[in-house]
Parts: structure tokens; sequence; C-alpha cells
């Protein structure tokens, strides 16, 4: 099972801050190597308003979308110093006056991006929030909406999707098409999965897609088989193509295509690919794409809740799988972070003094 | 002007014909040069079942899709020997026992595609024509369909276009890029209108675009110049974007969307075109492609119709101008057809024997 860091936050007294206000947090001042220019330093907590909450993290996610935001290929610029980390979980530590929906100790869930939750603490809006769902890790919580959360959008917001359906996607080994994978499954819909060459044996990148219930599970390398072609044209066209490899993967890929939504919400050969009328023109086709941090942006919290709350209940039934492993925090600095492979280690933040 | 060539039948008198059932026409055995694989050539007129239309055909149309078919270019495979031309108008001569909206001496025109209309006579169902318009000349008529015919199913079937939008498009002086502007212009749609760097002088390829009221027309060699991006940036984010060129071209004009439809209907540079992903997920894009053959494959005669009508009320009212200038056709094998400019000559096809 792919696992997304997660960075947990043992200093739960806010006491030992050593000043009034200020708190520790994984800052970086300009894009580059996170080994480089991630740095942990104090930082000013921002006064509570009105509509704010005060977070004490519990948890913070470490995914190979926060590193993209380090290394700077995210394209929304930002404004240095910034604390990085997108999701994570904390407890209400003091509401403002006109808050009404959350009250002190509660647990909620950031789901806005770019807040910051690689800190101690934090000052959001109300409205930047959602409690946990009861019976769900904070762990799971703070991985939930880059993985799954993906996930259940892209098959949600561009096709009806009906059981017996064909959903085929590329980069199928990472968190997102593994949770495709298993939602998919969960409503009947089949899916077609490439996975990248890349691993052998034990780390073959078929056995997780596999494992959790992909219909037909390929290398890239065998997109342009006769075995893969023959599989493709037994199975009704696909109704929606994923795409979050780019570049000459799916190159191959569109050349096959001839009907359906195709939906890129990610690059990670960080090449374009082409496309060409034959296949524009011969067929049914549309091309469009899905950047979460978007909609998270967009999304009321009701929406977002609804989303969050179905997710969880096929955790509860084992439906869903959220795979977190935890390490030490300490180890962070030691890893190839600019080169993490899909299935991540995972963090446990202790950021002692 | 733009014109697409016209062969237009002198031989009024099926008389003529030197076998019974045998009529002259354009045909190829192979897919190649249309100098080299053209021939005319005697072929046998099929029978009029009880409902087809016997046609003494008025003029056919040759247009570079036309020579694209005989070049092979068409993703769609053909069986030989057949006749070349897509649109042309004929006089109805026969009818089928069962054909009920036609009837002898009817001028009509053909509104299916891979019809063979380069022929002095042809044997059509009553569902692959149309009666011409009043008003319109046979020539109008037989290049209609894949110029303005194009470029008003662009503007109709992809986007809901008001007043105040705005199209880009590039080959913008092809004849469908000039029908674009046309019609949009009798919308009140402002145009920015890219067209190819050939051509100098008399034959600037931005004249014809700006003759027929283009609002804003640049080379492609302008695309990243600053003026062009403050035009942009001074109007509103385009609606729909036509691309008929592809390549570099293309791609260039692609990565500076972020919003729109963009429909894709020809590829003359003859390569595809790149997408990101940071262009997919950074707005809200739609890539879509058109395909005017199917369309008039699947749409009912009334649909033909009603498209028909509106444009021969424009044409009637100045509007919409569909330039046809006639040469000889004896001309035609002098001509590098393969490398026919958008502004094509015209040529009166004479077949004598």
């Amino acid at each position: 099972m792919a696992a997304i860091a997660v960075l947990k936050n043992s200093m739960l007294k806010p006491s030992l801050c050593r000043f009034a206000g200020t708190v520790n947090a994984a800052v970086f001042q300009k894009y580059g190597n996170p080994t480089n220019v991630l740095r942990r330093q104090k930082v000013q907590l921002k006064d509570v308003s009105k509509n704010d909450v005060q977070l004490q993290m519990l948890v913070s996610s470490l995914s190979r979308y926060d590193m993209d935001v380090v290394l700077g290929k995210n394209p929304q610029p930002f404004t240095f110093p910034m604390i990085g980390g997108n999701e994570g979980v904390g407890v209400v530590q003091k509401v403002g006056e006109q808050v009404s929906s959350l009250k002190e100790k509660d647990t909620v869930m950031l789901i806005r991006p770019y807040k910051g939750t690689w800190a101690e603490q934090m000052v959001v809006s109300e409205n930047d929030v959602l409690p946990v769902p009861e019976g769900l890790s904070a762990e799971s919580c703070s991985v939930l909406l880059n993985s799954a959360g993906i996930a259940y959008r892209l098959l949600n917001d561009f096709v009806s999707l009906k059981s017996g359906d064909v959903v085929l996607q590329n980069d199928a080994s990472s968190t997102v098409g593994l949770a495709v994978i298993e939602l998919c499954k969960a409503r009947g819909i089949k899916t077609v999965n490439v996975v990248k060459d890349c691993g052998k044996g034990k780390n073959d990148l078929c056995q997780p897609a596999n494992q959790v219930g992909g219909d037909v599970v390929i290398r890239e390398s065998q997109l342009q088989s006769n075995d893969f072609q023959k599989i493709l044209s037994d199975l009704p066209a696909p109704t929606l193509v994923l795409n979050a490899r780019g570049g000459a993967v799916m190159t191959g890929m569109s050349a096959q295509l001839r009907k359906g939504v195709v939906v890129t919400y990610n690059e990670t050969t960080q090449s374009p690919f082409s496309v060409s009328a034959s296949m524009l023109m011969s067929g049914d086709i549309c091309l469009k794409g899905f950047n979460m941090n978007e909609w998270l942006s967009g999304a009321s919290v009701q929406d977002v809740k609804s989303m969050v709350d179905e997710l969880a209940e096929l955790v509860k039934s084992d439906k869903l799988h959220l795979g977190v492993k935890k390490t030490q925090f300490s180890e962070l600095e030691k890893l190839p972070l600019t080169h993490l492979c899909p299935c991540f280690q995972t963090y446990v933040q202790s950021m002692d003094q």
C-alpha cells in the first residue's frame, strides 16, 4: 500500500513555546531542494479574530505535492517566507467570538490549500476546517484530501459513471491511482491501470494496484503490446481516462483513444503530451484538467463535508485504505526528498528542541 | 477573398455519354499526388432504386480537403476505385418510386461526404441531397458546407456565444477562417485572427482577414510579441479557440490559454501540438475536436437545411462571401495541387472528350 508521509507533532503543550505567540514551523524562504531550503524556525502566530480558530496541530501530512510546492513546481507564486504543508489535523484551542460551528477541543482537519500545516499551532478561519469524521484516525484524515479526495472528484465531477463502465488511468500505483481503483471497485466500475516501469520483485509497482483490486494492471512498456490492445478491444471503450503522467506515456495512451473524457491532474514526467487532430477529430474525445487546490479553494464547507463523510464510510467499511507508515521525523533530512517514489516513507514529526 | 475551386460540368446532355449507363468521372485507384493518381474515366452509374435520385451534376467543388482525401491523409480508409469530390450541385433527372420530397428538374446540393461528386452524373439517396436555397448560385452552394458550414458548426456546437465574446483562431486566412470572421461579425462577436507567415505585399495573408472585418489580425511570428500579449490582455479571455494548424503554432497558442473551449478541426502543419498539465490544470480549458464529415453523415436533412438556410440569408444580405474564381479545368493538371495555398485557384470543369 502506498503511503503518504505524516508529520506527527508530539509537542502537545503550547507552554513549551519559548516566546509568547511564536511556534515552531517548517519554513522555506526560497524554492529549492527541500533538504536545503526547509528550515525549522519560530514563527509568529497571528491573532485570533472573530471568525478564526486557533489549532494545536496533531499531524500534518507530507506528500509529493507538498514537495513540489517547496521545489517551486506549483504554478501559483507564493510570498516568502512560507510555511510548508497543505493538509493536517489539529485540536481547537481558541475560537473567535463569532465562531458558531466549532468549540474548544474539537478535532478538525484543514480543508483549504497552502495554509502551512507544518507548524505546531496555526490560526485559520472557521471555514478552513471541518470536524474529523467519527471513527477516522487523525493520520488518515490528514492524508485524505490529496489522495482519495482527488480520486473522488475525478470520478464524480466529469462524467456520470455507472457500474460496468471502464476507467483507464496511468500512474495507477500513486496514492491517487490506488484510491481510484478502490473507489471504482466499490461502485462496480472496471479499471484499466498503467503503472510505471520502475520497481522489480517486491517493489514491482503492479503489486499494489493488483492488491487493491485493479481489473487490468500493466506496465507503461506494455502499452503498445498486442496483448494490451486485445484487452482494451475486449472491454467497453473507457468513459473516463485519468492522466497524471503526461509526456511520452500519455502521448502513446492518447493515440489509442477514440472516446471519453480525458482528465489531467498531474504531470509526473514533467513533460507535456502531444495531441493530434486525428485523435481529437475521429472520435468523441474531450480533454480537461483538474486541480484539487482550486476545487478546495472554491468549495463550500458542506461540499467538502459530503465528500469526506462518504470517503470515511468507505474507510470504515474496509473498502478504502489510506496507508500511513510512520518513521521518525528526524530522518527527514537524510532522504532524497526530490526523488520521492510514489510509495512514500512516512515520518512522525517530533519537533524536539 | 479566398476561393475554393469549382469544377463546372459543361456536359449537360447525358446523350453525349458513349455507353449507356456510364459517365465520365475523376477516379483514383490509389492514394497519391492528385496530378499523378487522378484519372478521368468512364464509370458505371448505379440503378435508381426506390429511394434514390439520379443527378446531372452542374458543379462540383475542389477543396484542400478533397485533395487530402486523394493524398490519403484522411483517417477513414476507402475502397478503390473511388470517385473524388465531396460537394456539388446537380439537377434531378430521375426519381425512385418512393421519393416524395424531390421531383425532376429540382436543383439540389449534395449534403453527405464521400459521395464522389467529380462525375457527370450520380445516383444517391433522396436523403443525401437538399434543394438549393433560392437566390444562391450553384457555385456558392457547391462550396458552402466545407467552408461556411464548418465555421457555422464551430461557432454553434460548442459554446453559447453572445455579442461581445471573443473568438481566437489560427489559420484565419483559410476559407473556414474567413467565414468564421464574417459569421462572428454578423453576431457582434469579436475575432482575434492568426494567419500564416507566408505571403508578402499583395499576397500578405493578413489582407483577406482584415478585408472581411477581423478585429485583430496578426501573423504566427507575432504570437509571442509583447504587442499581441497586450492586445490579448485588453480583451475578454476567448470563449472559443479554433485550431486548424496544430504543431508549434498551436503549442504556442495553447500555452497562453487559461479559459475557453479549444476546438481542433484541421491540422495543416501535419504535426500534433503539445498540451501541458499546467495549461489544463490552471484554468478552465476544454479541448475537443470537430469533424464536418462525421457531422454531415449523422445529421438529419432538416438539420442541414436549417444551417444552409441561415447561411444563404447571410450570403444574400451581403454579410457572408463565398469567393469562387473560375479558370479552365484543363489547367488543373499544371498546378502543384499538393501545395495548394489557402487561397485556392478555381477551375471550370469542361470534361471534354
